[in-house]
């Protein structure tokens, strides 16, 4: 048995640095590249027995974590053995536990804890597969499988999600996860501590409180969001710099799409908890889970909230291109109003029209202002006046001041 | 002991001075920024156990006010002191009472509150949050814990939510609220008159009477948004101030949206206190109940009702916007087809062409308009003619006249 | 008793004259005035006690009607004095009893009636309030309060409602409406007629036959509505006026939207009554309520055909604003095309290359055109080429006909 | 009795021949005048008693025609005299028998059936308003009265419906229709087939074959649309003629949205009939129910299909006339940057600059160019590599191919 | 008894190639075709008899599979003959059988089959439409008939579905498919290896893996649209190529909204699944028609990603068609701006006004810059600095770079 003692941050930095001209590279970021994934990797499991494991290329080597407390003692350890690990939790029966996989790279040790911890095949590939919904099932006796989805608000503006699946039993939690980095240091802070009440609680509430922590998590990515909408808002009528704006709004949106389409299952998961029978569930740990319940919802509302304002954004930026061009018009057809008319005038006195036509004698009606000796300062005066009548037009018609 | 009496209008003055242009500031006002600060806050709670209180920063030192009451009788006051206010609702079980707490800056009466009053942890921690959705949880012994959320137009053009908690007992009402200034004086001067109904029903019906106030103060803000609409809708086809037009009418949609949502969870909470059984909520107050919903229904209508409109100012102000293209394009169209071709004209009587070339002899046909004694007189009276051709051709297109 | 014998017309002058141009007014008629007004008069009724009455500024002092039947009697009077119609509903309990109440104008009758009448303060300030959504209310021994709401379109193309209130007892009706103009008078002739089945029936059925009356009348204002947005569709391609076309469309469509919000409840409404127990609603009298809800369903199925079809026009519309300013754009291109080009013919040959530069002696190669005697005819050759040249390859684009 | 042996069509003819330019009439089509002329009409029946009969003006004389079946014998007739069928059905209780009923314009024989059948009023009211939404009813002692509607596509490209009423009794099926032509000849046909096992079922059985004929023509007038829509698609982008193209797109849209609303009630019908108990309707009878719902789910599968292609067709036709319009721009730009710098240079050489001022001496700096024997060819040279090194701009840019 | 061992691929080759120009053809691809088929198809099925077998033309000949198999053996081969198929099938009721019928072109053995198998007429009408829903229905003894629909994404884009119809029975799966080809094959290769556990489980087994087989192959489907709209964003803003951008988008629209379609049924049929009586389906079978209900769920997931997608490409399409419009306005515009002013100076300098009018003297107003020695240069440089200026004036305006 060594146990290594990791001292997490208590908590996490979750302060996103975004750079708002991150996304200059070659993509535009706008289709759902997880999604398109996912796809992929679905199509490469193809034909593989329902409940078989597969270990996905990349998949870390698993590291193993026992934290086993009750309400006055705690151990906590990494163990780089899980025979070591399943002693030390067989030979303290009195202790709850939690069982920390992360990282599922090595198929052999899957399937033991499958085998060891009674888990069906089906659930285990759930595990394994990382793309599974958040949702709630009830197996064996009154245990339940519970799977959520953590988010994180990457620097290219891209939402990361993690599946953290969780396994309940008698006396302890087994919790899977395929990054060895998650957002429960917070929660394991609190274990240590002298005070905590969730040492004198059942397993159950553990479960609890890594749901209520994930779903807490939702808000940072919502905040980093946030953050970004504000920013386009601001750089919306900006002179200069709105290359690919509407690329940055559509794919701030696509982000609150794939957000809510991750949220929603886990609320729906909690709502079917707050459904279930007090054998499965007591009341105590419902009341918990109806906060939980409350905090997603208001993640949802903020999505909701999020999607509007991009809608309007979106419109905002529709009609600020369509003032621009209107103003691309407006210069034009001010300075063809102006220009083109005098240019007519000049042509008109550009004329060869002749006063003395040789043989046939004067012709004194062929343009006779060109021989007066105001002619020239008269029609330079006239268009002047020209000019003159039609700014006074155009500026009574509102083209002359910018609006926007 | 020591009471001081504050004597509240009656009807607090709801009119909301609006100025139109107040919106010329930096910010756009079009994201809803009240939601992207939630997730903030929510994001500096990260790690907090659940049920863990704390205060946010600013939070203003408590003020608790006592109104005790029966059918006879009425002594309000507001206490210095926490102590003094437990004794004299201790001494008294006879009356009905509500303990009114403003304000959550003092952690350790908090904590005292929810001690003497019995509340669960996680219900304290909604009251302080200032975030929760309007709800309603049946806890204890019947006992409801109510969320409502009182709304403010502000002269900005924002909508500003402020949460009320209430906790119901055998006979008293508990509110929370963390501000001095309320919507609820009208309802403290009907309790305080003589003939106050009020006074001789039970503390449920003064937690309706408390929900009942917060509904019917939606109603100054859709009141306050609806003049604004009314003006945008007067405004939208003046000739010349249409700077961010559209930016108003967004901002104002992001209003109601905010609205909607805020009042849809008050709408659902009264639902569930319907169907509730009748040793929880008596029909006699269900009967309130259910008028304070038809309330909440036609405050949504209304909502429903103002974003039908915007959309509609929507759609006229992207036409108008295209109209006004329009028109640029006819007034370049019109000058340009009117002095072009005259320029031609004018262009083609300016060409050189030689009458006389010396060696080779005359050539009559080269240009012999030019010498013509009616030459000049002639080809003015052809533009003349061309202008007038084209003015009639524009006005039978309906081009001159302005059409929106 | 005065009874004052009023013989109305059997089926009201429903046939609404829309002037097209009514319209012209300062206001664009886009936003749901009503709906603002109702916001700023609930504003007023802020801080009363819930139930209390309060009459609205302007409200009608109170007309009293009664009209007493059995299967082979009827008698049918207006009263001056609430007294007299007391006296004579209490002395014939035998016959089934209409009691119409028309303006509510004076606050002490209308407590009086809600105390002789044994209703609830509630619902009687749902009753003068005026604003009331059509709901149904199971209140006392079985009996019924039941709200509608009447339409009517006014020839300034607004959806004018007023609300009609029920209470069913056992052998009367009580109504209250707050104009003395009604739809009703066609019911009122059905029961005068000595075969009318009606006054076979139970009071109940009264009740149903006034909420058949109101749905009833909803044809009429979608018939007018129909008629205007038929209207509305063979102007919207006309050459010359379409002046705020957009506006008129919006402006019928928000009718259209105040319609299905007043006629949804009023189907809510129905369908509660057609769940509700025998012992308050007989199977018989469900009968033919069913038949009142298929013709709601009918209002609303038109409403929604209604909606569809402005949303196509507004496509159109829209769409046609394109067209017209691709043609104005058409009109341009083709006439820059055709003279642009030519402009440069002519400014060719009006440089002033010189063919003698006197010291330098004789430059044959400039401008010999000039010279020929066949110069000018031909370059007045060439335009004309060049100008069918343009119009051949306009007219195969199709440019030169209309197209829309 | 006078039974007329009619032979129908086993197959009717659904081709329709749609005349793409069919609607080059005054009228649009967009609105939906089926509804308008409904609400016109039920404006007109405003202030009936409920229940009473009224023949619509232009109703056709009623047909009467009886078919009586058992599982061997077949006998057909039309009848001219309503006494004789009555004699005839009264005659034969041992057979099943089909009253069909066409036309409504004899209201004395409409009332005489609804006494002879026990039809309740409001049902006959139903049957000759031929307004009623598809729906059934249970009556009597587990009687069925059911209302589908039979759907055509005109070619005017209207979709024509009109209303089958049904009503069963033991032995027999009453069926009315208000017009002679109808859908239900292949029917009729495979009753008249010695080997049609529909005769040896219950009369329940012919009202399901009833409205699965009447539900298996909705599929000639989608697939009528189908070819429809099929021909805009290829004629969107063709060259000359988009007259109207989006006039026509929302012209079958309209169609869609009618056919919708036709058909959704229809479904809803069948459910009801699938839920109903096993006295009302048999099981046996409802497996085929449940596949004539499955075909009206099919048909609204195909509508909510065409409905989405018709909205694809919509974005590109405005995307199409963007592109037109873009075109138009190009073509002018082209020109315009073409010869405009021409001109000017043109202009240059045609200015007046003097290089013998007489008193002043000579100015060799006053366009020297004017001067040189290569002036004029130098210049055309100069204008020449202008227009290619601009065509080669646009033509790196892609303006001189089409682009869609 | 003639076996034929086929070896099917365990993988099916999955990968599409798609020719990003393959849709350069006549049609536009907009419109679902498959489903206009359809209601074509099912027209010419009009007046049939509810449950009459008819092959559509062009129907294979069927083929038939037996593969027979208990936990130790397992026996497959193709019968010619369906007489042998029958004989070994009834000769071995120890074993499970899966009696895989692919082609419907004889009609005589689909009604043995009918009948042999006990199958209701309406559902082998449902096999051989082709055009049912996904479904299932249960008949007989607790046997279930199931629809699938198998998708497939062909090389020119368009989603292929063909229907898997399977009836269970006690020890058997009875399937039909319309082809000769399928993507069962994988489960075929599971079924010959040794250790399948297939081979212990019920005959219901095999109906869920084929079930699971189906849905598993909808991700290929996705992974191939995902490519195609990953390369389409990529393509978007490319400088030349974008002819039939938008066709190619709604194209791909269509098939997303077609495979939702197909999809959702798929769900609702197992989600009617799960709901079914232990006696219809074990809870043991149920646990892994859950995970195919998940897989589903997951697939439709992604269309819905997808969908937003495409709305989201669609609006940057269209934006940035208006912004090349706007770019081509820019380059008229400038040239405009710089070019006709210039015009216009040139044209003042071609003015014809005489200095020297012989007869009245000398006018020395009439330009005299003419007669300057620097006139000429004075005025080019005049020319280059309005050149300069207005080329400055659009820089700052940030006309002279591209925006996008």
């Amino acid at each position: 048995m060594t146990p290594t003692n990791s001292v997490p941050k208590a908590v996490p930095d979750q302060s996103v640095e975004l750079d708002p001209d991150a996304m200059e590279g070659p993509g535009y970021g706008i289709t759902d590249r997880e999604a398109i994934k996912q796809a992929r990797q679905q199509t490469q499991t193809l034909g593989q027995r329902p409940g078989a494991l597969m270990v996905k290329e990349g998949a870390l080597p698993p590291r193993l974590f026992l934290i086993s407390y009750d309400e006055s003692t705690l151990t906590e350890a990494e163990y780089q053995n899980y025979d070591d690990l399943w002693a030390s939790f067989q030979s303290h029966p009195e202790l709850k536990h939690w069982i920390d996989v992360r990282g599922y790279g090595d198929i052999g040790l899957m399937e033991r804890l499958r085998d060891d911890f009674d888990l069906h095949p089906l659930q285990m590939e759930d595990v394994l597969g990382d793309f599974q919904r958040a949702k709630v099932d009830i197996f064996g006796d009154n245990r339940l499988f519970l799977v959520s989805r953590m988010t994180d608000f990457t620097s290219d503006l891209e939402i990361d999600d993690d599946q953290l699946s969780l396994f309940t039993g008698p006396n302890y939690v087994l919790s899977f996860q395929d990054d060895y980095e998650d957002c429960l240091d917070s929660l394991r802070a609190r274990l240590r501590s002298n005070f905590s009440q969730m040492k004198r609680k059942s397993s159950l509430y553990l479960a609890y409180a890594l749901t209520d922590v994930v779903i807490d998590h939702y808000f940072p990515t919502m905040a980093a969001i946030g953050d970004y909408i504000e920013g386009l808002e601001e750089r919306i009528f900006s002179e200069r710099r709105e290359r690919r704006m509407l690329n940055r709004i559509l794919r701030i949106k696509k982000d609150i799409v794939r957000f809510r389409r991750l949220v929603y299952p886990e609320r729906d998961k909690i709502s079917e908890i707050l459904r279930m029978p007090e054998e499965v569930m007591p009341d105590e740990i419902k009341l918990f889970f109806k906060d939980a319940y409350d905090h997603a919802m208001q993640a949802l509302d903020l999505a909701e909230s999020y999607r509007e304002n991009i809608t309007s954004l979106t419109e905002l930026f529709l009609s600020d291109q369509s003032n621009r061009m209107n103003e691309v018009m407006k210069v034009l057809t001010i300075i063809s109003a102006i220009f083109i008319p005098l240019s007519f005038v000049a042509g008109v006195y550009g004329m060869n029209f002749q006063r003395e036509a040789p043989p046939a004698g004067p012709n004194p009606l062929n343009m006779p202002e060109l021989y007066q000796p105001w002619g020239y300062p008269a029609v330079l005066g006239l268009m002047a006046l020209m000019v003159v009548g039609q700014l006074f037009y155009f500026w009574r018609k509102g083209w002359l001041s910018k609006q926007r």
